[in-house]
């Protein structure tokens, strides 16, 4: 453990799967060095203790500590369920750690839409939110859209797997006028790793495998953030239908997405693509495959790239849109290691140009 | 093989999967039996040859035969590729045999269409379709909605598994007028057995696996069998979105289906609940789950059910339907078996009440 | 629920999956009746409230009652964790109800075995089964092997499904003495819904999928009840190596065992198969394959039938059996339900004769 | 592609899984850049036709040639059906073209052995292997156990996914003589992807998913291959039993062997134990388990890693072996990448420190 790095990286909650998934990205990573793995569940064992795979490993051999003895790292990497964070941050930027939030206690801006969708449970009196000073500087972690702020923040709201693999494609389009704000129908498919390492009967194989669910129809906590950030981009009130669904996979999410081009506009698919492409020119990650081609969720396996294709279906007049992603890697991890490379002034590829695995 | 059986059956393509599947549903089949197996490519070897899990019983050691030989039966399944029954059925309809086609030959009444969906690869000269004369006397088989023209039927047009997931939730709030006929998405997912049991790249199990893939999106065979109905059922010509996808699972298959209140009515969801409850009250096969109940692929696997629910979202006004079913059931064998039930007036459950398998 | 039926069946534990699956099977099953579903966790509730695919059919709709308010029923299947039957069956034998166990109170015949083996976390304080007395009188319910018996009894103790898998293709060889008493290696694989349906860090769905495991390898509960019927059909104390493994499927398990011919017989692989021929001559589910085909464990899913393979390895002396099943059913609760045909003088094949779903 | 680089690389047979595998592990390495990707079907295309989502990487741009055209590499990796290589590696050795052949055609060092295994289809007149000379010098690629050869060798039989998982562990044994010779059974599990790119029956979805099965019972190309290294280790003819079985995963592995202590030894566990932990104390890949963890095939999913368990059962007095590992890493691509490093005198494990994905 003795690299040549700039970068001492802690993590909390890293026996979970975004955890194990930060453990697997960084040690990748010729800039960056674990020296912290927080845990809840196993302090004092080594990290191998829960994966076995990586006893022998200096990843695998290095003991786990206590959540609450946050050592003094350049930046913490917080993987623990909403509701945590949202109280500690505060102490950890004082003393001059960067954080990078997986979770979601710092994505959504109005308070009030905090306490409406995870406020159950907590343990909110007033205000909304239990730290809306830290939260109105958190700096939402989509970094292909925010780049210049995450450079120059301290406190990085990671955003979701849904709504990335939504609002990558999504966001130009609005942004320069080419779609209709009404209706944009998100009908989205995920992996069962998403719903992380706690057993359910929702999770477990019998219930899933040869099945396909769909759930949250109701109301899925990621349908908020999607419209913030879509408002954000059209400079107006936007409201989606978003329909999760659970895929029998491990890894891998798709959108496929439903709008319309843009009412007395001329525009036409090619526009949308090359929309696309004037926002993305200079971007690793995001792909916008050749016309003709479709991106299959297993083509991001294990990359943190998120890939994309659109068609204008002249019959209907509607705009299909769809991308995948890995939802562990641009998804959740790889986005978050990403953003660390953008905040500590590193190429934004570092550590992160792993193919993806076929098959 | 001494059933007191009334129906006499024969089954040509009988080593394919919906031909697999005809076999074990009609083996609990009180009042049918199966004389005939046709295959081009097994003759003279028992049907346990390609499936030797059933040697050793009457059906599987029953000899197939070659498909040009059919004898007298009453009743004829044809589970062959499209394209050959078309030019097979008058002499068959002449000697008798009513003919119930899993395949697509008879299932688009205009013959242009079916030039333009099915005619690559065939010889149509002219006319667009061989035998227009016997497809205008087709009869779409799809039960629940043209139960009596199939009771006085000889040739039924069996219907695709997507239309069936798509039709049976939709055609009765079209006919009563409770939605709109723009835009109608339909965001349809599917288990791998749909794709039938040749080997191709896009079946390798390595390819499917851990993947969730879009495909047809330029337009897919079952999108105009799709439109006719709809319009049918609607009055009026009805242009829908149709994305199919492929789940890495053998059976069943999701519609999710996103469209809009009629403008003007103040119908809501109880309604639309209403509408499918008297459109299918007397119904064995269509359910419609309890409120906040929401259906799987896998509550259908092995039955002949299709269960469907439906929301209503007050924020963007959009309808939310999702139905399911096993593909190779209530999308094929299972339906067939059901029509050929109604065309010899048995009751329509006949040997179709086998309970899905859990897990 | 006007079946003409003779027999009156409860089922306790009637929402785990053999539960579930018994009531697939006799839902299917022209003289049994099921009057009672027990339950520790949703009594009056009906039994569609847990699985909604049931709801609008009479078992769907039947309402769940208390597993201690079991009625006078002819038969009762018990499909509840161990410890729970051993002290109970007394007071059911007592009011005249028959009773099938499918867990394994029952199975095995010495009272030390079982608090080894199940003891851990019961209150076993002496003697060591607490009802010594009916474990004496249990028939140990492997169909084949002891049809007269279980026509006789009262209480019958329906097998493990590792020990059905490996039992049924040794049993004959070592009864006639064709195959040495060591090694018997038995190498299993299961698909996970042997292991229930609470959830579980080894269910999780993350964990089993593209996975392959060894588990129990310090010695597995099924290990002492395959003893102790192979020990019975050689007449000598036999010692197995059973190693389970978990195969990421929902249902099947293979067995691939690996013996040797007895010494300076001349027996050969002609003469294995006659020795099963023989065994299983008039038997409806032990299928022994033809020569060159080997089962799959695909081969058996949804039906009752085991199907065995055996090759004598002139190289090493070896024989190796390949034998699979529907853990599910012949595994449990397909064989209890022929159990219950023949206590009931019913033709064994009742209700059973449905055909496996390919694919 | 301007790496700083010391080694130029060729492909033949990139198209393939293991030629894909190849890329992701040498896109990871420091020293070795790909120059050439030969391929049969589409000659004059980017990679990226065959994977679209390495389009817009250097690798996937990269122009695919024909395979007759092997520029001047320092390496060529050869991923071509066995056959082709036997004939053509004595013009590219006389080159200078050091080989690592992750075929079959250079790994039985007996030509007889060769036409018997691997003979049919192939026109062998005479003599028994097409380049008799280039066989006794080739080394065989287990790098463990070969290292100094390898080091030294132009032309590398790189080994078969099965010898791998079984040589690693039971090599040691037998060379110091802690195990008998007989019985050696090895029940062998593998992952889909061993079976190669090309469609079949054998690898359609529908025939995989939710199935185990058994294959190669009669004779498995690997057995020889097994048994010459075995012999070898021990110095005496090895005769095993092996037998492969085919799981409903992608990648992964799982070598379940029993064996038994050498009679009259006073060996135990804990020597095994220490016998595998002096034979591989320096070694980057070959991880033995902490006692009591036993190893599963996802442990090594993605990376090079194999893991070993061992257990003597007091009772039969079998040993019994796990051993997992990644088909297409450290069974195929992985080591191969491991032989080149050792061949230019790079530190083993360059490029090859990837972790294993989890879940």
């Amino acid at each position: 453990m003795n690299k040549n790095t700039d970068i001492q990286v802690g993590i909390l909650g890293a026996t979970g799967y975004t955890g194990r998934e930060l453990v697997r990205v960084l040690s990748n990573h010729p800039k960056a060095e674990i020296v912290y793995l927080g845990t809840s569940s196993a302090q004092g064992k080594p990290y191998g203790f829960v994966y076995p795979e990586l006893l022998g490993s200096p990843l695998g051999d290095l003991i786990m500590e206590d959540e609450s003895s946050v050592p003094e790292v350049d930046v913490l990497f917080c993987a623990v369920p909403h509701g945590i964070m949202a109280s500690r941050v505060a102490e950890l930027l004082a003393r001059g750690i960067r954080i990078i939030d997986l979770g979601a206690d710092f994505r959504l801006k109005d308070p009030a839409k905090y306490r409406q969708w995870y406020g159950e449970g907590l343990d909110l009196s007033d205000p909304d939110h239990p730290d809306p000073d830290n939260l109105s500087q958190a700096v939402y972690g989509l970094t292909e859209i925010y780049r210049e702020d995450i450079a120059a923040g301290s406190l990085i709201a990671n955003p979701g797997c849904y709504p990335t693999s939504a609002l990558l494609p999504l966001i130009p389009l609005l942004a320069n006028g080419l779609i209709e704000h009404d209706p944009i129908v998100i009908d989205a498919k995920s992996g069962v790793s998403g719903a992380g390492r706690t057993p359910s009967a929702r999770t477990h194989y019998c219930q899933v495998e040869d099945n396909f669910q769909v759930y949250g129809i109701d109301g899925h906590r990621h349908m908020p953030e999607i419209e913030q950030e879509l408002s954000f981009a059209a400079g107006a009130s936007i409201c989606v239908s978003f329909t999760p669904h659970l895929v029998p996979m491990v890894r891998g999410m798709m959108a496929t997405i439903y709008t319309r081009i843009r009412k007395d506009s001329k525009v036409g698919e090619t526009d949308l693509r090359h929309c696309w492409q004037n926002a993305y020119q200079d971007v690793a990650f995001v792909r916008v495959m050749s016309p003709g081609v479709w991106p299959m969720s297993k083509h991001a396996f294990g990359s943190n790239n998120l890939y994309m294709q659109v068609r204008v279906d002249e019959r209907t007049g509607l705009v299909v849109i769809v991308s995948v992603l890995d939802n562990l890697v641009k998804g959740a991890s790889g986005q978050a290691v990403q953003n660390m490379n953008v905040m500590f002034g590193l190429p934004e590829k570092t550590g992160l140009e792993m193919l993806s695995l076929w098959p």
